[in-house]
């Protein structure tokens, strides 16, 4: 199953650290940037930085998370360097995560998993649009919105991420809102994937339907932890939004596994730290992974 | 402000019907996908359809809501044919609902609003991506997810619609919980929507951020009528997924006002059924929105 590759791959790596590929037209150093004057050209510099960015943390990481908002507002040519960027993470044998948080009625919650979890039949061949081994999802809709995105890898050859109590400020306005039998809504969420994930448990002892859980809130993430033992949690908001090694500790077990960290802006952007001065960005992500492999372990196993 | 254009569209071709444009490549005549061997193709044809679609309905339908799932899963052909369809209907004077569900942290909401309803700056100009007057969002998030969709028009030239109460069966999963204050969730979720709108109420007395709210709940539909009242509805579930115009009377007040209600399936197809067999497909898409149109205001103005 997809999350035994994915477990397997933090600890070979030891490294339970995701690299999420939001990247900006902004975040590019300025000779990337020189003399783009349109979407093709910021499309085709966004994905050489994300290229040679892969190239250089592959060894010390096993996972990129991919945020596709970041291409689609490139339009058309946004999408083609996404699938590059699929296709390129993919080849140097990482595993690939697209943040998309996809939600509709059954019917359409099929063709979004067609095209990222599946393939669609075209002309007697068939497409896979924008292959990834993982999708976030929204699970406002409930089981009958889950369930195409599960049927595409009946045996757990693919996996979602659902959100559950995500790392904004606001989550907690619906999220934490209390229900009359006393649980919050998260925690309802929390229950319903960890149902949605119960055939589909790997080796490892996780589902292949995680949770997103932010670094930014840890009393509820250590209360998610405790409710959700087959639940492998998708980690946002470490660094830049403000969590700390120590805010995610609460969504590890004692053995050290249970989820998997995020950083964008923290790696994407490290050669404009003081700490990481006078280095190419691609070296300078690569060292940011390996401290944050550091800051990390030393909570997370301490 | 977008959301009188739209309500003043809806009475001037007296019909509260918006074509949804989910167009499956399998719903097209076999005329027009016979040949067709890769996805270039098939975005092709599924546009070639879409428009002679918006030829034959433009003068009868104020809107069309374009579901970018059955687009996605064509790659980066299908996205250009979904690109193409939204500024064609726009040409023929249409208002453009883009159904995408998208949510996210703040950021990445941004970077959503910019694809959908605003610009993105590139090498000194800008890029519309996806520009459509509306785009359906996902408020699990919260408020500091939605704001970012507001920002780009802060005098309501554009709208949205949050998912309050959804079409599909399991929508109660969640949506209907009970909440320790004895209000549902998604009445929960209605307060906010009429809380985000406050500010963007145009003349008409609807504000420009509507709700989704589904023909195939009427129980929950009247409640949510009831403590909106400034909110507009985007109503699907009607025909192929059993709502009938009886059933989504409740979505509207005394005056006939408070909704626009989408069909997709029974228009696209409506030269499969029966009724306009032997016609051309988009006369019968035509009839099927004229037929519509009858039996919705039989019973909103009845």
């Amino acid at each position: 199953m997809i999350i035994d590759t994915l477990i397997k791959g933090i600890q070979e790596k030891d490294n339970p650290t995701v690299v999420g590929l939001d990247t900006s037209f902004d975040y590019l150093p300025e000779e990337m940037r020189a003399g783009v004057a349109d979407s093709k050209g910021a499309a085709e510099a966004i994905f050489a930085f994300n290229k040679k960015l892969i190239d250089a943390v592959a060894d010390v990481v096993p996972a990129v998370k991919v945020q596709i908002a970041y291409y689609e507002m490139y339009g058309v040519e946004g999408l083609r360097a996404f699938a590059q960027t699929l296709q390129y993470a993919k080849a140097q044998g990482l595993i690939v995560i697209t943040d998309a948080k996809r939600n509709d009625i059954g019917a359409t919650a099929e063709c979004y998993a067609k095209a990222f979890l599946g393939e669609t039949p075209v002309g007697g061949s068939s497409l896979r649009a924008f292959d990834s081994d993982f999708l976030t999802v929204n699970g406002y809709l409930g089981s009958d919105s889950i369930k195409p995105f599960l049927s595409k890898a009946p045996n757990g050859e693919k996996g979602i991420f659902v959100l559950v109590k995500t790392s904004n400020r606001s989550s907690g306005e619906l999220q934490d809102m209390k229900l009359e039998n006393g649980k919050t809504v998260y925690e309802y969420m929390g229950a319903l994937v960890e149902e949605w994930g119960s055939t589909l448990v790997g080796e490892c002892g996780y589902s292949c339907v995680g949770a997103v859980v932010g670094a930014t809130h840890p009393a509820q993430a250590e209360i998610l932890r405790r409710e959700m033992p087959h639940t492998f949690f998708l980690i946002p908001g470490y660094g830049a939004q403000g969590g700390t090694a120590n805010d995610l500790k609460v969504c590890f077990k004692a053995d050290g596994t249970g989820g998997i960290v995020n950083s964008s802006r923290g790696i994407l952007c490290a050669y404009r730290q003081d700490r990481y001065k006078g280095m190419p960005f691609d070296a300078a992500a690569r060292q940011a992974c390996l401290d944050m492999k550091s800051d990390l372990n030393a909570v997370i196993k301490g």
